[in-house]
């Protein structure tokens, strides 16, 4: 039974690397050949194709709406209650790995062919889902079809975004057959479970297949324009000098120093990164006249995010001051802390009990589709092992082992939701 | 007779300019449109040409050396003493100034003529000599023109220098007109006097007309590439990261510390920068996996650049530590800090003060032809200010009083030394 997803995910894992290959195992990867699959492609269109088959053959309802996304649907025997929802995304970021997204889509087919395999008799109704847009690839920002199911983008702002080639999503969507004529609701829905790729070391490094998340950090960026003045590097005297570098160094220092002390003192999850750092005009004589930066901060704890990003501007001014150097910054709150409904996690954790499969309460320090629909549903997540915490990379892998287990824990946690 | 020199650089400053303009006042300087005419193009040619002219019509005599290098020789009535040589280079930087350079070639020019006006019966010989290559634009590295008079370095390796486009100095020399002949050689030469703009603030702060340079400072530059591990910003915990920008950070800082404690504790002319970082990928939510770095350090004194040099490396190996980042460095001895002819720096100073011209004792913060000429002759420099410290940039400027001054020191300090 393993086989059917290991087999889904080998499949697909085609869809969107040039050339095409059938990745069976982390020693077949090429650290240059990744997979792209924004949608409106026709590799996107090819995953799409390929999980609307595997939902028909599993006996699912397919319906696709306004926005792409599509969904698969099993009647229950209690109709009057609220649905349970699985799922995830199947578009990716530019040169990823096959896991991502792609594995709660065909893990939620998997459970509820597990559950025709059993003869489980679902009392709610199940919905697979497959949102469009998680990724903001092609039409940013990210979480799209999420976001249009849960009410806070309308459908007519999705589709009229356009990618870099200035295409609509409408035009990409009808382009690929996936232009859905319904208008979905949450109406008829109570809970929400993705099953998805850690992204990130901590269950690899422990060496624990599940994770049973309890919130998704909240993500605040700075990026800002430090402007000094350029000048000769041997006929300048260090004294009276405004280099722009000099006082981005201290910004650098100063949000991993200001992360790392937030965790000893608080216990938090903070995270703080200068992903971005570029220098003008970076030649070797010259004084650097100007630096952009871009700052990445996350917590679960909204006023631990809220106060590092105040400290983190206060630093700013101080380093202005300090060196002579003027600083412009421009603050992108992309999301908020979610907190995880205590009901799913609490289901979560106990299928993984049942089933004597290790697991740990953790956070997510990435976005993912369930933080839109915790705003609507009970949603919890479960996330599964990234080797070396790889993500949005090509060698982006999950061992087999660890994707059963999770499909396992999935299979049971939907059983369980079903018949609340 | 201001306005001989004057009309010099205003005319040779439409050389290399795209379109060619006659710039009068900084009020008409373009901060886009600067000068390039490096050696063997046809600009540089059209400077070399202007030169000849004025050197002939001033009486002296003409010849070109096998490395381009062109020299106007006036007899002396001593032809047993060594000669007083004086000059500076005709090639640019990309999109530089129009006095780096340039003012040394017609500041000495002008005061051949000066001293032929006034009748002055020059004792030893005088040579007016405009460098090749003093920039390194075209055919690097820099100072190649004192670097062959000297005996550095060969005839036959500088000819066989190639420049981006794969063309020979000697092709290009050719092309142009200005492969020489005779193989010069400093056996006649006893002084050598350069007249150069600042490259720096410091005179034009202090309004100081006059740099009497004691000394030219030694240049080190330490290449680094800093290897960590690429992961997301997201889901990689702050602890266990290998961030490399958070380590370029710390060079970064400490370059600028160290730099100012050796002021402070040492009294020492020292300078560092990083000049150059670039950050790969340099996305806001990806930890850096690498960074590259360039570092220029400067000091007159040998001891203190080695000493700089062997902290900031150990610098280096304390980030490699405590962040779990690969450096590897590359150092590189640009040249080392040359002490200027005492005789020559009273010369200059004593013109100075008996034209009642006010002067300040300093070192040049940037390299020039001079420290080649000091290994073999007695060579000294007057610096005129840069306006806001500005050059190798377009908006590079001397007033026209200072430039006067610098003439009048340089003719009464030529006037000086062909008596001794």
């Amino acid at each position: 039974m393993t086989n059917r997803l290991k087999e889904d995910l080998i499949e697909t894992s085609q869809f969107g690397r040039m050339p095409p290959k059938r990745i069976e195992s982390y020693a077949q990867l090429d650290s240059e050949k990744g997979i792209t699959r924004p949608d409106g492609t026709e590799e996107n269109k090819k995953i799409r194709d390929y999980a609307v088959e595997r939902m028909k053959e599993a006996g699912l309802e397919v319906k696709v709406d306004k926005i792409g996304n599509i969904f698969g649907g099993k009647r229950g025997c209690k109709t009057d209650k609220g649905a349970v929802m699985s799922g995830s995304h199947l578009d990716s970021v530019m040169n990823g790995g096959m896991f991502d997204g792609a594995l709660g889509v065909f893990a939620a087919i998997e459970a509820v062919r597990r559950m025709n395999d059993e003869g489980f008799e679902n009392e709610r109704p199940l919905e697979v889902v497959a949102f469009t847009g998680e990724e903001g690839t092609a039409f940013p920002p990210a979480l799209l079809g999420s976001s249009v199911l849960v009410g806070k983008t309308s459908i007519k702002d999705g589709l009229n975004r356009k990618n870099p080639m200035g295409q609509t999503l409408e035009e990409a969507l009808e382009n690929i057959g996936y232009k859905g004529s319904f208008e979905s609701s949450l109406d008829n829905v109570e809970y929400f479970v993705e099953t998805h790729i850690e992204q990130g070391p901590i269950l690899d490094r422990e060496g624990i297949s599940i994770g049973v998340v309890e919130a998704i950090v909240g993500l605040t960026r700075i990026f800002a324009t430090i402007l000094g003045e350029e000048n000769h590097a041997g006929g300048t005297p260090m004294h009276g000098r405004r280099d722009a570098l000099v006082a981005a160094a201290d910004i650098v220092s100063f949000v991993r120093k200001r992360a790392n002390e937030m965790i000893d003192k608080l216990g938090s999850s903070t995270a703080g990164t200068v992903g971005k750092l570029n220098t003008f005009p970076s030649g070797i004589t010259t004084i650097p006249g100007k630096v952009e930066i871009g700052i990445d901060i996350r917590d679960v704890v909204p006023q631990n995010l809220k106060n590092f990003e105040s400290e983190i501007l206060k630093a700013m001014g101080d380093a202005s001051e300090r060196y002579g150097v003027d600083i412009r910054t421009d603050v992108q709150y992309i999301h908020i802390p979610v907190k995880l409904a205590d009901e799913v996690i609490n289901v979560v954790d106990r299928a993984a009990s049942q089933l004597g499969i290790k697991k740990k309460r953790m956070i997510s320090g990435a976005g993912h589709d369930a933080e839109n629909m915790a705003e609507k549903v009970k949603a919890g997540m479960i996330f599964v092992p990234s080797v070396n915490g790889k993500s949005h990379v090509p060698l982006e892998w999950t061992n087999w082992e660890d994707i059963e287990k999770g499909a396992q824990v999935l299979t049971q946690t939907l059983k369980s939701l079903s018949r609340r």
